[in-house]
């Protein structure tokens, strides 16, 4: 992409606003604007990042044979009612009278309409296991919203909902979808850590949050101290491991970790929940479906939660530095951005060619063709953070050389001069 | 996809409800699922036409140097008291009392927000012209919701908004729009025409609505009589055609065109709408930018709006025959889908086979591996409208041969024996 066709919108200004630093970064790098309060719009640079978000969660959720359907925004207050959490679930849940003075509800999460919905479609144990999923904006009515898109209120999540014949069978789904999440935070790139968490009335162990380790984040985990490494690197870890009782959270244990020797802690941002509830729903829903043996029985639930919106300002608390943000390759803005020292024609036929040759490659490639300083735009590339910025000029093509920026979680941040070949077999290795 | 693996879920009781073909055929096939009045949830298979449809929008837009954002559903009720909309509007606009008391508005459509935005980050005519759009769910309170998602309350727009300096300026992004949106719909493979349409205050001919020929439609446009063969196949056209005064509306010259012989009507549905209004907004709302000669002036705009779930359903009706839809290839809910006659292990596996071969032609294919009858996954064919169903036997496995259901839009349905190897040219015509 020509960056001159789009549109990046940086600002010196920085916001007075006492906030966390992927707020303040968020506006200054011209990623969101604050529409009303706890309520952002998505400026394409901001965009581009949360829409390579939320692929990975679908792909991960698709390839799981989870199954993608849409609830709409809007769910009717009955749902609501026939859950009772119309009543319980406080003053976070915007209600809404339409014209006709009917209730309308901005979902907050979905268990009721999608368990409504699968009970109109799904009468036995033949239609199970299954898990549906959704990515749809969401809305809680927070009384003070804060960090900018970290407790908003209007938020993007993903949401999936396993129905099972049997708590066996739904345990073996929640493992599934375990494993799912492990997968989604892998490939974003980051370390992460998955806790047990409070599993409330239900009980049990079938609770954990996903957490991304973040210095000033909010949250706070304790894990055992051999699982120091996950801080500092991102790795694979299994259900098998928080079963073993690997990691363990604040709430479930506060009193014993903290004083324990065994525990070490980190704050940390929450990014995704994954909570088995049994017939919760089903039953005080009072739906049936007919088991194997002709029995009708209440259809044993999970959910599963990925917060998409909230993941692009997490990952930038999680990785950065004071010049900017350290994005895995993974969700990066652009992958590789071309700018040319001069205007002199043959600078800019270099870049040109060589630009056309890395969009050949199938990256996410950007020109910086802007009539702005050179100055500016390498503030720019700091600033928004493309994972490799490469500045051509007349004196490096003549050595084959050229200058690049390095700007990835988990590395330094460098700037180095190397052989244009050298650069053609990162961006080759980029694929 | 495995079927077996999907959500599937068509149902033989036609809805007593007395609506369109579409809105019940929909609710047939197991695509949508009414939710409230004029809300529905997107079942797996209607999803998966939206976002085939979604797709091909925000391609066009992109390759013609649209720049993708996201406003928020819900809007600040203070944008609109600016443009005075918020009491002219009526009450089809959703207004929202949050746990404070502001107001806050459920967009049925982004001027306002989009204005606001464009203004906070763009000072002058260096920064136009620019085209920014947004693919978001919008709400409109009609008063009596009909026709499924023709006319639903709850619906997915994309929305597109042009700024600049002058009104010749502003004149040709409205004509680079109209062709972005011929590219739209061409892609998208139906029959269609764009019509002047009532440019209301603005005056002037820069107002036209995309129409897809519905023999029951709502709406009715009028077209010269040389234009005819447009509603029998989908034709390339320009905004030169239109100017020649090729397509009128029913709205400009109703009473000349009905009494004319030069003019021809059908029945139609309204799929998109383009419309200059020049400093409607920015004027009413007192935003300024630089001119060239360092003048403050207003901005000249124009919006650009495709309906996309609504399309959906405007395609069923215009493409259908008594057994079910018949889709064009570019948005068809599986482009092949296999079944196997027995469930003998020689034909399973051979189903197997092919299946394998055509996943990996990169197109999207159907296993139809269900425990149900062949009768009832015949039927589903027809009801959710695959473009090609293969149904292998022995006796054809045997002789090479295959059983193929064709149902795609322009052509007449039709069941054939032919030669697997036939059967595989077609599929491999398909990417």
């Amino acid at each position: 992409m020509k960056l001159s066709n789009f549109f990046i919108k940086t600002r010196n200004d920085a916001s007075s606003v006492n906030t966390c630093y992927s707020h303040s970064l968020m506006l200054r790098a011209g990623m969101i604007n604050q529409s009303a309060s706890g309520i952002y719009s998505w400026l394409p640079v901001g965009l581009k990042v949360m829409k390579k978000i939320e692929k990975i969660v679908r792909n991960c959720h698709d390839q799981g044979n989870c199954i993608e359907m849409l609830i709409p925004t809007l769910q009717p207050g009955s749902v609501w009612e026939k859950s009772n959490r119309i009543g319980s679930y406080g003053k976070e849940l915007l209600k809404i009278q339409d014209r006709h003075e009917a209730t309308l509800v901005y979902g907050p999460t979905a268990e009721e309409c999608v368990t409504d919905l699968f009970h109109k479609y799904s009468m036995s144990y033949k239609d199970m296991p299954c898990i549906l999923y959704n990515i749809q904006w969401k809305f809680r009515d927070e009384i003070r919203p804060k960090h900018g898109v970290i407790r908003g209120r209007e938020f993007l999540m993903s949401d999936a909902y396993s129905f099972d014949e049997t708590e066996d069978m739904a345990i073996r789904s929640y493992e599934r979808m375990f494993g799912i999440f492990v997968n989604i935070f892998t490939k974003i790139g980051l370390p992460y850590i998955a806790v047990k968490a409070d599993s409330g009335e239900i009980g049990g162990d079938h609770s954990h949050e996903f957490h991304l380790f973040v210095p000033d984040g909010d949250n706070k985990v304790f894990m055992k101290k051999k699982y120091q490494y996950l801080m500092e690197k991102c790795s694979e870890f299994s259900l098998k491991d928080v079963n073993e009782g690997g990691f363990v959270s604040d709430e479930k244990c506060s009193g014993e970790a903290m004083n324990s020797e065994e525990y070490i802690s980190s704050n940390s941002i929450e990014v995704g929940h994954n909570f088995y509830f049994g017939d919760k729903y089903t039953s005080s829903m009072d739906f049936y479906v007919q088991n194997k043996e002709g029995k009708r029985i209440h259809a044993m639930m999970g959910s599963y939660g990925v917060g998409v919106s909230r993941l692009v300002a997490a990952i930038i608390d999680a990785s950065h530095d004071d010049k900017g943000p350290l994005w895995p390759v993974s969700v990066a803005p652009f992958n590789v951005v071309i700018l040319s020292i001069s205007n002199s024609s043959k600078s800019v036929n270099y870049c040109n060619e060589i630009y056309g040759k890395i969009v050949d490659m199938g990256l996410d490639v950007g020109y910086d063709d802007r009539d702005i300083s050179l100055g500016q735009k390498i503030n720019d590339a700091y600033l928004i953070g493309y994972s490799y910025t490469a500045i051509f000029g007349e004196r490096e093509i003549d050595s084959n050389q050229v200058k690049i920026i390095t700007r990835i979680a988990g590395q330094k941040s460098s700037e180095e001069v190397v052989e244009i070949e050298g650069f053609m077999n990162i961006c080759r290795g980029l694929r």
